[in-house]
């Protein structure tokens, strides 16, 4: 059972009704969905789709959390809304994952108040699956956390592996923490930190060092790790490179006759170019005990389809058993590395 | 006069003369250049290109700073090397800018050493020229600076608006300061404060505000600004998505008959496309008494050439007069920010 948020995001149940009917067709029929909204809205909508309303729970919730809220505002007044019945749904049981596109710090604050961390996580992270030749980049925080310091960082080191291996199955995932350099003398203190805890703490890691910029999306570890700010400036700034390419790609294939009569030829090709780039649609929070997804608030039907069939993956997998595991090797890694004394550095 | 270091570079020699060759032969013939490295390689490759030595003037450079050497390291024996010959060439009143494509790290220390900083300034700043759907983006700190407190995001701001004003003739360029999100209360202290000076401390700015990592590619201000680590990430993650994107294309369209026929057809259309988004190949260091430009390291001859024709644009410009006006405004507009009780915070 997936608990969705049918209120949350831009567009709100008119995206998420259709799409999660579209995700649900795909789905095996065991897979059914709990959704929570007001009830004069969503009833009749799901009434005109008897193969959803088949395998559908609806659950009342008076009110809905606005996108422009902040956080600690939003957490206050947010019992009983859509976003906290979805949540809730997790923790009582009843759901395997919960899924909204809604306001991202409620639904941290909420899932963090709800469900609490895992092992002695401080702080969800949020991840982002990014395209690379080889397959996926998991890059995370994404923007959970602006301020992190050289524990965070190993955290989401933590965390981050354990979820690349639940979601694309690989044995060892490799893992990397973003840099301006290669070099051990870069970066600010706490980079150089975290380096030093991950290259000789004893975490049981297949950690490869520091990676750039363009590792991201060139493939040179499966996990890239760093703070929260970088994570979300970078994140957005590959996207935003994405949209502006295809613009100008657009452009350029429409500039004269020969152009054109290409790109129609080739536009099957364009259009698989163009889904492999989308940015991906649904970003777990991890760390918690319980699945929680963002999905981008303005997501339409297929992307909010696809991340309904993430949710529905990722909940079959379990990796909170794994980052349990290396988060009590922990203490003492960094027990060890204080012992030290301090290498390198400017 | 340009002052060039020859030996800079992932390929030295062997791309920067047919690179200057191919420039001067596009630049106006009053327009000479001052080449610094090894007379014993430089003379004969310069002797073969006719055209190339009736403009050239060559100084024969002992040494070469290494690509891999730390900064600090170089700094103590650059003197007589290529690059140091290079600037101090621009310190002497022989040249009007100097170019290299060698060791960042020690371009700018021996910049900073032998031209000194302009005004006030503190230090340095590397500026990246980004394509947006309306021009350009000046996107500064890429990497001089890695940490970064309101005074140095204050100093990029004033440095890149002078800069865009006199690269791309812009009357009142806008500013903005990057972060998470555009609310008031989103990322760190440094971001924080920062947009508060910005906004009230009486600079002569066209300031904006907050922006986020895809306004820059999408044109939302002129200047963008943040700390150099998170300039850097954001810069060669651009790079890198732009790469993939380019060989995630080229896949694509040869994936069967008619997605090839349609490229071949679109092959200039594409050409120009690629050209669009080929990285800025010269990077000028913002807020030294003197210009200096670091070209990419594995620049080719293309790119090479090109840093060379945006060096003679940039030395015809000036900039560091405006800089050194708003720099006179800088600390009266710290002091009153220092005066009022700090707003808004997390």
């Amino acid at each position: 059972m997936i608990s969705i948020d049918a209120m949350g995001g831009d567009h709100g149940p008119s995206v998420v009704i259709p799409a999660v009917a579209q995700a649900l067709s795909a789905l095996p029929p065991n897979v059914r969905v709990l959704l929570h909204g007001d009830e004069a809205v969503l009833a009749p909508e799901i009434a005109r789709l008897p193969a959803l309303a088949a395998r559908t729970e609806l659950r009342h919730a008076e009110r809905v959390i606005g996108n422009d809220e902040k956080p600690a505002q939003a957490l206050r007044r947010s019992k009983g809304t859509s976003m906290w019945n979805a949540v809730e749904a997790v923790r009582e049981g009843r759901a395997t994952a919960a899924l909204s596109a809604g306001n991202t710090g409620a639904l941290m604050a909420i899932s963090k108040l709800l469900l609490r961390m895992s092992a002695d996580l401080e702080r969800p992270a949020l991840v982002a699956s990014l395209p690379n030749p080889r397959g996926f980049t998991t890059f995370l925080d994404v923007g959970a956390n602006v301020d992190c310091d050289a524990e965070r960082l190993i955290e989401f080191a933590i965390m981050g592996e354990a979820f690349h291996r639940a979601a694309h199955g690989v044995a060892r995932p490799t893992v990397g923490l973003l840099n301006v350099g290669s070099e051990e003398m870069k970066g600010h203190e706490e980079v150089r930190e975290a380096h030093r805890i991950l290259r000789e703490g004893g975490l049981s890691l297949n950690y490869k060092g520091f990676v750039e910029g363009d590792d991201l999306t060139g493939g040179a570890v499966d996990v890239v790790v760093t703070d929260g700010f970088t994570g979300n400036v970078a994140l957005k700034a590959m996207e935003g490179a994405a949209r502006f390419m295809k613009a100008e790609l657009k452009t350029a294939l429409t500039a004269n006759l020969t152009g054109t009569i290409g790109a129609a030829l080739a536009r099957p090709s364009l259009r698989r170019f163009s889904e492999r780039l989308s940015p991906p649609p649904a970003a777990p929070l991890l760390g918690l005990n319980g699945m929680v997804l963002k999905c981008h608030g303005g997501a339409g039907v297929t992307d909010y389809a696809h991340a309904v069939r993430v949710a529905v993956d990722l909940a079959r997998s379990d990796f909170s058993g794994e980052i349990e595991e290396n988060m009590r090797r922990l203490p003492s890694a960094m027990a060890e590395q204080g012992q030290r004394p301090a290498e390198g550095g400017v």
